[in-house]
C-alpha cells in the first residue's frame, strides 16, 4: 500500500513550488482511495488545492472513501457548479449520505441544481432514517421481468447498466408492479443457455431485507449469508433498492466501535460515537459520565465496607497498603473473563446452553491462576515483613478473590444476555466495582478474625 | 432471520419420531447458512443424524459456514467415501483449511480419494501459512487472454465458469506464462461492445496481493479498497490465485477479536483466540499470566508506596478506606481514554498529527469531570465524617487522579504508536495500575502534609 508521509511530502513540494499541471498529473496516478487517504492527512489549505486539480469524476469517487464532514467540508469549498456535477456522479446513496449531513438550506441548493430524476431519487432516500435499510440502499439495481431470455437480459444490461452509477451484483426479477420475483446471479445468468426464460434459473428463495430494518440487524445479515448485495422491499414486497456489502463494512466497524465503547463504561445511547471522540467536550462529558457515577456509588460502598473495618486498620494499620495489590489482581483477571464471555457471545461463538460450562472453567481458570499468584503474594509478603499470618492472609484473600472475580466475570455477561439485556454493559466498570467491594470484605474479614486473634 | 430456539424444538421433535423423509424434506428448506446456525445449536448427537440427512451439495455449502472443530468432526462422523464427495464440492480454499485442520494421516487418506486435480490444487495450497494470501486463496478463477474479444470471453465463461467452484466477480487477463495484465468487471465486461479486444478495456492498473502477504495486511487493503476480490500473485507477478471478501470477513471478526484482547490484557502473541476461550485450560493460562505478572510487579510498588507512608496510616487509619474510591475512579475514567484512543487509531480516525490536540482535549475532559467528582466525593465525605479537611483532601486528590488518569491513558496510545508498538498493548492492565501508583502517591502526600498538619 501507499507511503502516506513520503506521498505528502511529494504532493507538499509541488503545491509550494505553484506546479499547477505537475499537480494534476501526479494527483491523476493515484487510485482513489490512496487518494482519500491523503486528504485525510494534509492541511485544510492543503486540502483545497489539490480538491480544485482533480478531475470530477475522480473527485466523486474519492469522496465516497471519505468521512461525511470531510465531503461536506470539500464542496463548501469549491463553487456550487462543480459541487453540484461532481454530486451528480455519486451513487445515490452516497449523494443522500453527504446531502443529509449538510445544513437544510445547503442541501436544498444542490438538490435545486441536480439533474431532476436524481434530484427526486436522492429526495426520496433523504426521507427514510439514515440507520435504516431506506437511508443505507441504493435505488439503483438491474431489474428484468422473468418472461425475458437469458439473452435478451444481456441486451438490456447494455443499455440499463450504463446508465452511471448502476452497482451489477445480481439482476432482480419484478413484476409489473415491481414485486420482487426472484434473483438470478451474473455468474448464472452467464451460465445458462441464451434462450432460457429467466423464470427458469432464478432463485426463489430470496433473502431480503425490509426497508425498516435496523443497521445492526442489516449487519447481521450480511455477516451470516455472505452475500454481495441484498435487496430491500417495502411491507408489500416491492423492490425499493439494494444494499452492497461495502456500505456495511462501515456498519460493522461502527457497531464494533460501540461494542468496545460500552465495555469500558461509554455511554453511546445518546451520542454519537464519533462525537465522542472528536466532538464537542459536553458531548463527551455527557457520554463518559453515567457510568462513571454508577462506579463512584460502587466505590462509596466499598469506603463503607472499609468503614466497618476501620476498629481493623486503626490495630493493624500494615493490612491497608494490600488493599490496591488485591484489587488491581482481581479487577484484572475479573476483566480478562468479562471480555472473553462479552465477545465470545457478540461472535456468536458463546451461546446460553455453554453457560455452565464456562462459569465452571474460568472459575477453574481463576482458582489455577489464583492459587499461583497467592502463593507468590504470600512469599513475598512474608519474606518482605517478617511476618509468616499476614503474608497466609494475603496470599489467601488474593486466592479468593481471584476465583470470585472471574466467576462473576464470567456469570454476569451470560445473566444478562438471558435476560436479553447487552452483555457489553456489564463489563469494565460495574464488574470492577464489584470485585472491589467482595474483594475488600474477604480480605478485611480475613484480617479482623484470623490476624487480629492471633496477634 | 431465523428463530433458531423454535426451530430446533421442531427438528428435535421430528427426530424424536424417527421420521426420515420429514427431516429430509425440513432441512432441505433451509438457507445453508441457516443449518449452519442450527448445527451449531444442537446436540452432537443430533447433529450426526441430521448431516446424513441433507444432501451432499447442501451438506458442503453448509460446511463452509462452520467452524474448523465443526468441519472435521462432521466429517469425521460419516464414511469416508461420502466425506471425499462432500469435500470435493468445497471451494479450493475452503477443502484445504478443512484438511489443514485434520491430523496428518487423516488429511492423506481424503487426498488420496479426492478426484486428482482437484487433490493436486488443495495440496498445494496446503504448502502456504495458513495466515498468508497463499494459504486464504482460491485458485480457481476466470482468466482470458488480451487479444480475445469480448464475445469470446463471453462464451469462454459458458465453458469454464460451469466447471464448479469458480468464483466470477472479475475476469483476469494474463499472458501465456500467466503474468497478470489486467483486470476487467463483469459490468465492464458486459457493457462493452462485443467485438471489443479485452486489452482495450482492462484496468491496468491493479490492487493485488502478494502470495506471502500476511492475512491483517489483507484486511487493510480489502477494507481501504473495498473490492469485491483481488488477485494474489507471487514473486514475478504471475496469477496464482484469488481472495474473496467473504474470506476477509472472518480476518477482520479474529483481528478485531485479537484486539480486544489485547486490551483487556490477554496476550494473543503465542495462543490462538479460539483456544484462549474454548481450548485447553493451560493455553489459557498461558495467554492470561503474562500481564497479570506484571500487573503484580505494579501493584507491589503500589504496596511500596503505601508502606512509606505507613506512618500516615498509624495516624490517621481513615485515610485508609477511601484509596479503593480514588484508585476506582481513576482507573475508570482513565480506561475510557486509553479506549477511545486505541480504538481511533486501530480504525485511522485518529492519527499522529493530531496527539497533543487529544491530549488537550482529554485533559480538559478529565479537569471538568475530575472538579464534578471531586466537589461530590468532597461534600460527601464532609458531611459524612463532619471533617471538612478531609473532605477537601478527598476531593482534590479525586480531581488530580482523574486528570493523571486522562493525560497518561490518552498519551501512551500515542506514544506506542510512534515507536511502532501496538497502541493496545498499552491498555487496561499496566496504565491501570500506573494510575494506581500514582494516584496514591498523590493522595497518601496529601493527607501527610496538609491533613496530618492541621489535625
Amino acid at each position: 500500500m501507499l507511503n502516506v508521509e513520503n506521498t505528502i511530502e511529494r504532493i507538499r513540494e509541488i503545491i509550494d513550488d505553484d506546479n499547477v499541471s505537475q499537480l494534476q498529473e501526479v494527483l491523476d496516478d493515484y487510485h482513489s482511495a490512496d487518494l482519500a487517504e491523503i486528504f485525510e492527512n494534509i492541511k485544510p489549505e492543503e486540502r483545497i488545492v489539490c480538491f480544485k486539480n482533480i478531475d470530477e469524476d475522480k473527485a466523486a469517487e474519492m469522496l465516497e472513501y471519505l468521512s461525511p464532514q470531510l465531503q461536506v467540508e470539500l464542496l463548501g469549498d469549491i463553487d456550487e457548479e462543480t459541487a453540484s456535477r461532481i454530486i451528480s456522479k455519486l451513487p445515490h446513496d452516497s449523494a443522500a449520505d453527504v446531502l443529509g449531513d449538510m445544513e437544510d438550506n445547503e442541501s436544498e441548493t444542490y438538490l435545486d441544481k441536480l439533474p431532476h430524476k436524481f434530484s427526486e431519487e436522492v429526495r426520496e432516500l433523504l426521507t427514510y432514517n439514515e440507520e435504516t435499510a431506506g437511508g443505507l440502499m441504493t435505488p439503483k439495481m438491474m431489474t428484468v421481468n422473468d418472461d425475458m431470455t437469458v439473452k435478451e437480459v444481456l441486451s438490456s444490461i447494455r443499455v440499463q447498466a450504463q446508465e452511471d452509477n448502476m452497482e451489477l451484483y445480481y439482476i432482480y426479477v419484478v413484476d409489473k408492479q415491481q414485486h420482487l420475483l426472484g434473483v438470478v446471479s451474473l455468474r448464472n445468468l452467464l451460465t445458462s443457455p441464451i434462450n432460457q426464460t429467466i423464470e427458469n434459473i432464478m432463485i426463489t428463495d430470496i433473502v431480503k431485507l425490509h426497508i425498516d430494518d435496523y443497521q445492526d440487524y442489516i449487519a447481521d445479515v450480511f455477516m451470516k449469508y455472505q452475500y454481495n448485495a441484498l435487496p430491500v422491499v417495502d411491507l408489500y414486497n416491492r423492490l425499493k433498492g439494494i444494499i452492497t456489502w461495502d456500505d456495511v463494512q462501515d456498519i460493522v466497524e461502527e457497531e464494533t466501535t460501540e461494542e468496545i465503547y460500552t465495555s469500558s463504561g461509554i455511554a453511546t445511547g445518546n451520542v454519537d460515537e464519533d462525537e465522542i471522540l472528536t466532538g464537542s467536550i459536553f458531548k463527551a462529558i455527557q457520554a463518559r459520565t453515567p457510568w462513571l457515577f454508577i462506579t463512584l456509588i460502587g466505590e462509596f460502598i466499598a469506603v463503607h465496607v472499609g468503614h466497618k473495618f476501620e476498629g481493623t486498620l486503626q490495630l493493624l494499620p500494615v493490612a491497608a497498603i494490600f488493599m490496591p495489590l488485591l484489587a488491581g489482581l482481581g479487577g484484572n483477571i475479573g476483566t480478562q473473563s468479562i471480555t472473553l464471555i462479552v465477545r465470545g457471545l457478540s461472535t456468536g461463538e458463546l451461546t446460553l446452553n455453554s453457560a455452565a460450562k464456562h462459569i465452571l472453567r474460568e472459575m477453574t481458570i481463576g482458582l489455577l491462576i489464583g492459587t499461583f499468584f497467592g502463593c507468590l503474594t504470600a512469599i513475598v509478603t512474608w519474606g518482605w515483613r517478617n511476618n509468616l499470618y499476614l503474608g497466609a492472609v494475603v496470599g489467601v484473600s488474593m486466592l479468593i478473590n481471584m476465583t470470585i472475580a472471574t466467576v462473576i466475570g464470567t456469570f454476569t455477561p451470560f445473566a444478562l444476555k438471558k435476560f436479553r439485556i447487552d452483555p457489553a454493559i456489564a463489563s469494565g466498570p460495574v464488574i470492577a466495582t464489584t470485585i472491589d467491594v467482595l474483594g475488600l470484605i474477604v480480605y478485611l474479614s480475613m484480617v479482623t478474625f484470623c490476624l487480629l486473634k492471633i496477634n
